[in-house]
C-alpha cells in the first residue's frame, strides 16, 4: 500500500558490498598531481617515485674533527713509536671541493664535514693525537677509511628514495630538500563539500549567528581533513526538495566529493535521495545498509561524482563516514588499502555479540603492559559525547560472538588519537 | 695541556639526568592561553576543563520517524485488536519547543529529531503502524520512552565534557560547538626557532637560491610542528663567534625555545656553546651526553629561555631532538609525560647489545598478526636516508643485552607514522 508517511523501504545492502560498489564506481577519479613548495609538503601524498639525482655526499668527507693522513704512514705506530705528521693546512665543511694535497709526512686539520684532501686515506680524531710543536703524533695504526664518510654513502644517483603514495613526513621532506629540490609533486587534495540538513540548524544559526549550529559538519570536516581531504562546510540544506537539490548541485560543481548529513531516512522531509536522483544519472545507488548504527547511510553517483548520504544521528553519521567517505578519500589520493587510517590490534575488554546486521562498534583503546585493550563504548547513537569517549571503532560481521579477550582490528579515528592513548 | 685544536672535553652527562635538568630549569615556562575559533582548534591543546552549560537535548525528542502517542492507550494492542489514533498534527526538528498537545485517541507525526508533544510518552516507528484513512493503527503494546531521546541524554548542565590537556580531535571540536561555543581557549603554541650552522650552507644557498640548503632544519621544523610547536626556520649561523651570538640573541628575543643544529662539538669553528655562554646566565648547562648517537647534544639557559644544542649529523641531531626538544615542547604545552609522541609496544626483531652509553636506536616498526615488530635500522648517523627508512626509535640503557623477541617501547617519530605502518 502506498503511504504518504512512508517514502520507501529500500532493501538494505551488505555494507562491504556497498563500499566496494562505491569505490568501483569512481575508481578512475584519482586526483591529479600539483606542485607545492617543500615547506607545505608535510602530510601530502607523493605523486611520483622520487629518485636521487645526486650523490650524497658527493665527495669523501670527514665524519669527525681530526687530522687527515695517509694510513700507510701509521704502520706499526704506538705510544712509544708514534708516527709524526707536519700540519700543513686546515679544511672546513665549506671548503668543498678541495685541491689540497697531503704529501708524505703531512697531515691536514679537518673539521667535521670537511672534504678529505688528496692523498689522505683516513682521519684521526683530535683526541687520539698528541700535539708536539707544529706536528701531531699518531699513536696507533689507523685503518684506511676510518673517520671518512665515502662519496654516495647516504644516497647515490638513481637510487629510489621515496615511493609514490608515501605520505610525506618531516624526514621525507628533508631528503627531498637534500636532492636540491625546493618543491615537489604531490597528489591534489580531493575537495569534499559537507552539507547539513535541515531547518532546525537554520533556526539555531539565526538565533545566534556566532554559534556553530551544524556541529556534526564540523566533526566530519575535521575527520576528512585528517585523512588528507580539503574539507569545506558547504552550508545547510533547508527542508524543501528544490532547495536541497540546488545546494547539492552547487556542491557537486565546486568539489570532488559531496557528503550530506541527515535527510536520508524515510521521513517526509528526507529529500536528499530524491534530490540526488533528480540531479543526474545513475543517481542513488545504495540507500540503506545492513549496519548498526548507520543503517540509513547510502550513496549516489551524479555524472561521475559521488554523493555520500550520511544519517543525521552523529553515531550513525560517523559509521557511514568511515564506511563510505574515508575509503573514498584514500582512493582519490591514490593510496591503496585503508589509506591514512591508523589501525592496531587489540584485545576486546568485554564479550560482544551481533545480531542480523554488521556492527559498527565504538571502542576506547588504552595500553596495558605489552598490549592494547579495546573497551566497547556504549551510548545513544545521537550522543556526540559517546564519540568523544571513543578513539576508534571495530567492524563486526553479523551473527558473530566474540569472547572477551578476542583479538580485534581497531581503526583509530585519526592521527591525533594514538598520541593520546595512555 | 691546552691545545688550540681542542676546545674542551666536557664530561658526558647521563642523558636522562640531563633531560630532567632541562625540564626542571624551565618548569615555570608553560605557555599562556589564547582564544581561537573552533575551525582552527583541531590539534590544539585545551587550556581549561570544559563543562557543559546546556542540556543536550534540552527537551525530549524523537529518535525515529513515527507517531507520538500515549502508551497507556496501546495496552493489550495486537494485530487483531489494534489501538487506533487520529493523526492531529506533524512536528519536525525545527519545531522546538512545542505547545502541541496529544489528547486521548490522538497521535502526532514526528520526524526524527522533532520534539515530543505534550501528553505523548513514546514514539512508534512509521513502519510499525498501519494507516487506515486518517487514523493509524498500532499493533503492539508500546513501552513508555520508546523512540525518545530524553532531555540531557547526551550531556547535562555542569557535566565535565573535556579535560584540559586534551589535544582537540574533530569530535571534541564538535562537542564544543554543541555547547554553543564558536571559539575556545587553547594553550598558545611555543615558538621554536631553528638555527643551522655554518658556512657550507650559506655557500650552497648562494649557489642556488631556490634550493633549501639547510634541510636538517626542515626536518626538525616538521617534527616540532607535529608535536604542537610553531616552528620557524630562523636561518644559518655563519662560522664566526660574534655572528653566531647575534643569531642566537635574535632568536631568543623572537621565540620561546631556540634550537641550534651543528657547531656544538669540539672543532675549532664550533662556536655555539661559547655564544650561549656569552649571552647570559647561567649559559651552557650540559654539553655532551652519554648517548650514541647524539653524544654532542646539550643545552643552555639564557635569562630563563632554553637553547637546545643539537649535533650536526642528522642521526645525532634527531637523537638530541627527542632527548631535549620534544619533551620541552610538551612541557610548554602543559602536557604531562610523553606529550604528543605516539608510542607502542613491539617485539625486537634482532638481538641488541649496548656498550657504556645509552643507545638511541632507530627502528622500523611493522605489524605482524596481533603484534608490532621493531627492526633495528642501521646506517651512518650522517645519513638522512637512515631516518627515512625508520619510523621511530627506542632508548636502551648502557650495558644492556636485549634478545630478539624482547618487548620494547617504541616512540614513533610523529603522528604521520602510525597510519603508514603496514
Amino acid at each position: 500500500m502506498d503511504r504518504p508517511d512512508i517514502k520507501r523501504m529500500p532493501k538494505r545492502t551488505n555494507p562491504l558490498d556497498a563500499q566496494k560498489q562505491l569505490l568501483d564506481a569512481v575508481h578512475q577519479n584519482v586526483m591529479p598531481a600539483e606542485t607545492v613548495a617543500l615547506q607545505y609538503a608535510l602530510g601530502r601524498v607523493l605523486a611520483k617515485d622520487a629518485f636521487s639525482t645526486v650523490n650524497i655526499p658527493d665527495y669523501d668527507k670527514t665524519f669527525i674533527d681530526g687530522y687527515a693522513v695517509n694510513t700507510a704512514e701509521t704502520k706499526d705506530a704506538s705510544t712509544s713509536k708514534p708516527a709524526a705528521f707536519k700540519i700543513t693546512g686546515k679544511l672546513f665543511p665549506a671548503d668543498y671541493p678541495t685541491a689540497i694535497q697531503v704529501e708524505k709526512g703531512e697531515a691536514v686539520y679537518v673539521a667535521c664535514g670537511a672534504p678529505i684532501p688528496r692523498g689522505a686515506t683516513a682521519t684521526v680524531k683530535v683526541e687520539e693525537t698528541r700535539l708536539n710543536n707544529d706536528k701531531i703524533e699518531v699513536i696507533r695504526e689507523i685503518s684506511s677509511g676510518e673517520g671518512i664518510i665515502p662519496l654516495g654513502d647516504d644516497m647515490r644517483k638513481g637510487d629510489l628514495i621515496l615511493g609514490k603514495e608515501q605520505v610525506l613526513r618531516p624526514q621525507d621532506v628533508g631528503v627531498l630538500a637534500s636532492l636540491g629540490l625546493s618543491a615537489v609533486e604531490v597528489v591534489r587534495k580531493p575537495r569534499i563539500a559537507i552539507l547539513s540538513g535541515g531547518d532546525e540548524l537554520i533556526k539555531q544559526s539565526s538565533k545566534n549567528p556566532t554559534r556553530i549550529a551544524n556541529n556534526y559538519a564540523l566533526v566530519v570536516a575535521g575527520l576528512a581533513s585528517e585523512l588528507g581531504a580539503d574539507a569545506e562546510m558547504a552550508g545547510i540544506m533547508p527542508d524543501a526538495l528544490e532547495k536541497v537539490t540546488a545546494k547539492i548541485a552547487k556542491a557537486l560543481t565546486d568539489s570532488d566529493i559531496v557528503v550530506t548529513i541527515g535527510g536520508t531516512s524515510m521521513g517526509v522531509k528526507d529529500f536528499v535521495p530524491d534530490a540526488v536522483n533528480a540531479l543526474g544519472k545513475p543517481g542513488v545507488a545504495v540507500q540503506g545498509v545492513s549496519l548498526r548504527p548507520g543503517a540509513v547511510s547510502g550513496f549516489g553517483i551524479v555524472n561521475g561524482k559521488p554523493v555520500v548520504m550520511l544519517p543525521g544521528h552523529i553515531g550513525s553519521c560517523i559509521a557511514g563516514f568511515y564506511l563510505f567517505a574515508a575509503p573514498l578519500i584514500s582512493q582519490y589520493l591514490g593510496i591503496d588499502g585503508d589509506g591514512m587510517l591508523p589501525k592496531l590490534s587489540a584485545e576486546l575488554a568485554e564479550d560482544l555479540e551481533t545480531g542480523p546486521q554488521f556492527r559498527f562498534q565504538l571502542v576506547h583503546v588504552r595500553r596495558l603492559v605489552g598490549k592494547f585493550l579495546a573497551k566497547q563504548v556504549e551510548g545513544g547513537s545521537s550522543a556526540l559525547t559517546t564519540i568523544v569517549k571513543s578513539n576508534g571503532y571495530i567492524i563486526v560481521p553479523p551473527h558473530t560472538t566474540l569472547a572477551k579477550g578476542s583479538r580485534v582490528e581497531v581503526y583509530l579515528f585519526g592521527k591525533l588519537e594514538l598520541s593520546q592513548i595512555v
